[in-house]
C-alpha cells in the first residue's frame, strides 16, 4: 500500500495541511493562508502548489501518496460535489476532481468540515472506539457532523448533520444568518451566547458583573457564570437547554453511541457539557437518556485527522 | 442461490407471513393470530410451526430458504437483539437466534417494524429508486423508519427513527404514553388528532359538525375538514404544522431523499401530505426545502415486503 496520506482542512482564513503515514501517524503539519479574492479561484491552485512543493522537499513522489482528504466549509453531496460555499466565494464546485488534476492524479476525497472533524474525533479523539457519533462544534456558528458505521452522513442534499439550523424556538422574532428564525445557532454559538447576554444586560435594572463591559466575548460569560453571576448563569442555562433539546431529537433520528462537543465555546470546560447533559437527560426518551456527552479532544487537529481518515475510509479497496 | 425467502410482519394482533422468491416476487401471503399470553412465550413457536407447516405443504426444504426476515414492534439494536417489546410482553429477546433454531437453522434477520416498512416502501413502494428515505407511519401511534444507503438506521440504542417521540411542543402539560410531554405522537397519530378535536369541541361555544358526535375517529375529522368544518381544519393544521416541524428537523440530521407518509391516517388522502408539505416547506432550511413528501403505496404489505428485503440486504454475501 502507498505509504503517505495528505490531509487538508480548508478554512475561511487558513488552510491546515498534514502529512500522515498510511497507518495514520501525523508526521508534520503546516498552515497557509486562504486567498478568498476572485471568488476563491486561487484556493485550490494554492493548495496544490503547496502540496507539490512539500512532496518535492520530502522527496515523495505522487505515486507514493494514497490520497488526499479535504474538509470544506460547505455542504458536500453524496457525489462529492461541494454545493457552494459562501465563505470561500465558491459556487457548485467539483473540488475533488479539480484538486486531483492539479496533483497529478492523486485521488482526492472531500467532506463537509464539521463531518470531517467528527470523523477525526471518532478515529483518534473522544469518539475513539465508537462506531457512530455526533459532534457538535460550538464556534462562531454551530456546526454538526454525524458518523454512522464509520462514515460521514452527508445527506441527500448535503444537509446531513446541519444541526446549527434546527429550529429550537419557533417563537423567535430575530433572524438567523440563514434567513429563518429560531435556529440553534442563534443561542448556542459564541455569537449566540453573547447576544443572549447583551439582551439580558439591556433589560432595565439588570444586575451583573458584566454590566458596562465592552466587546463582550463568550468566555466572559462563562467566567462570570462560574463565579456565580446569575445573569450569566441564565444565559448558559438557555444555551444548554436548547442544545439539550436539539440533541434529544438527534438521538431519536440517528441515535448515536456518543455525543462529542467541540469548538471554541467547549473550551469553557465542564460547565458546557454538564449544562447540556442536565437538559438532555431530563428531556430524552428512555432508551437514549444515558448517551455519553463528552468534550472533544483533538482541538484544531480534528480537521486534518478527519481528512486523513476520510482517505482511509472512502478509498475503494 | 437458494430460491425462497420467508417474510414475517409481527404485530400485536396478527402475524402476517409472506413467501417470496429470491428475486423478490410475493408468491403467497397468510395471517395467523398473535398469542400474547404468558409474556408472549408462544409467539415465536407459533410462527415457527406455521412456517414449518407451510414449507411442508409447498414441498420446500429449509435448505431451499435463503432466510427469514421479521419486523417486530419494538426497538432492535445493531446486534439484532429486540430490546424489549411491551406490546408482545417481551423483555430483551434474541428473536433472530430463537426463531432460527426453531426453523432448522434458516438464517433470521429482525428489524423494528417501522424500519422494515420503510425498507419495503424503499424497495417496492413510493420510495422506489431512492437510496435514502424516511417513512412516517401515522397509525394509533406515530412510527418512523429511516433508510440510508439501502439499510435501516437502527441506532445505537434501537431508537433510530423513533420520531413519534420527538418533543415538538415543550409547553405541553399532558403526558404521552412514554411518560414525557409534547411528543409528536400526541398530535399526529389517529389518537392524537381525535384528542385535538375533542379538546377543541369541549371549548364552550365551539361550533362544528362534529359537536355531539360519539366515538369520534380520525376519519371523521378529516372528512369534516374536507367539507369545510373550520374546527376540524384547525386540528388538521395543528397536526400538519407539528409533523412539518419534526420532518424539517429530520432533514437537517439525516437529510433523506424523500419523505413517505403511511399508516391509517394517510388514507385520508392528499389533505395529509399537502398540509404537512405546506408547513415543512415554509420552515425548512433552503437546501432541503424541496424534499418530496409522498403517500405510501404498499399499505398492509409494506411490512412483509420490507421483511423480505431485509433478508436480501442483510444476508452476508
Amino acid at each position: 500500500m502507498k505509504p503517505y496520506i495528505i490531509a487538508i482542512d480548508l478554512g475561511g482564513t487558513t488552510v491546515k495541511n498534514g502529512l500522515f503515514t498510511k497507518e495514520g501517524e501525523l508526521l508534520e503539519k503546516w498552515e497557509i493562508p486562504t486567498r478568498r479574492e476572485e471568488k476563491g479561484a486561487h484556493i485550490l491552485p494554492d493548495i496544490a502548489a503547496f502540496v507539490r512543493g512539500l512532496l518535492r522537499e520530502k522527496q515523495i513522489s505522487p505515486e507514493e501518496v494514497q490520497g488526499a482528504g479535504v474538509g470544506i466549509p460547505g455542504p458536500v453531496d453524496e457525489g462529492g460535489y461541494v454545493k457552494g460555499c459562501a465563505n470561500l466565494g465558491w459556487g457548485r464546485t467539483n473540488a475533488a476532481g479539480i484538486l486531483s488534476e492539479l496533483l497529478s492524479g492523486i485521488p482526492v476525497f472531500v467532506g463537509n468540515d464539521a463531518g470531517v472533524a467528527a470523523l477525526g474525533e471518532q478515529w483518534k479523539g473522544s469518539g475513539s472506539g465508537h462506531d457512530s457519533l455526533v459532534m457538535v462544534t460550538l464556534g462562531t456558528g454551530v456546526g454538526g457532523g454525524i458518523i454512522e458505521k464509520g462514515h460521514i452522513v452527508n445527506g441527500a442534499h448535503g444537509a446531513g448533520g446541519e444541526i446549527g439550523h434546527l429550529t429550537v424556538n419557533p417563537e423567535e422574532t430575530k433572524s438567523c444568518g440563514c434567513g429563518r428564525k429560531g435556529c440553534l445557532e442563534q443561542y448556542a454559538s459564541a455569537t449566540g451566547i453573547v447576544r443572549l447576554a447583551e439582551e439580558a444586560l439591556a433589560v432595565p435594572g439588570a444586575v451583573s458583573v458584566l454590566s458596562g463591559k465592552k466587546d463582550l466575548e463568550a468566555k466572559d460569560i462563562f467566567d462570570a457564570a462560574k463565579s456565580g453571576d446569575a445573569l450569566s448563569q441564565g444565559c448558559v442555562e438557555t444555551m444548554g437547554r436548547l442544545l439539550g433539546r436539539a440533541l434529544s431529537w438527534l438521538s431519536l433520528v440517528s441515535d448515536q453511541e456518543i455525543i462529542v462537543v467541540g469548538g471554541g465555546v467547549s473550551k469553557a470546560g465542564p460547565i458546557v457539557t454538564d449544562t447540556i447533559a442536565k437538559y438532555y437527560r431530563a428531556m430524552s426518551f428512555y432508551a437514549v437518556k444515558e448517551t455519553p456527552i463528552v468534550t472533544a479532544k483533538l482541538g484544531n487537529d480534528a480537521g486534518i485527522c478527519g481528512a486523513a481518515r476520510l482517505v482511509m475510509t472512502e478509498m475503494p479497496a
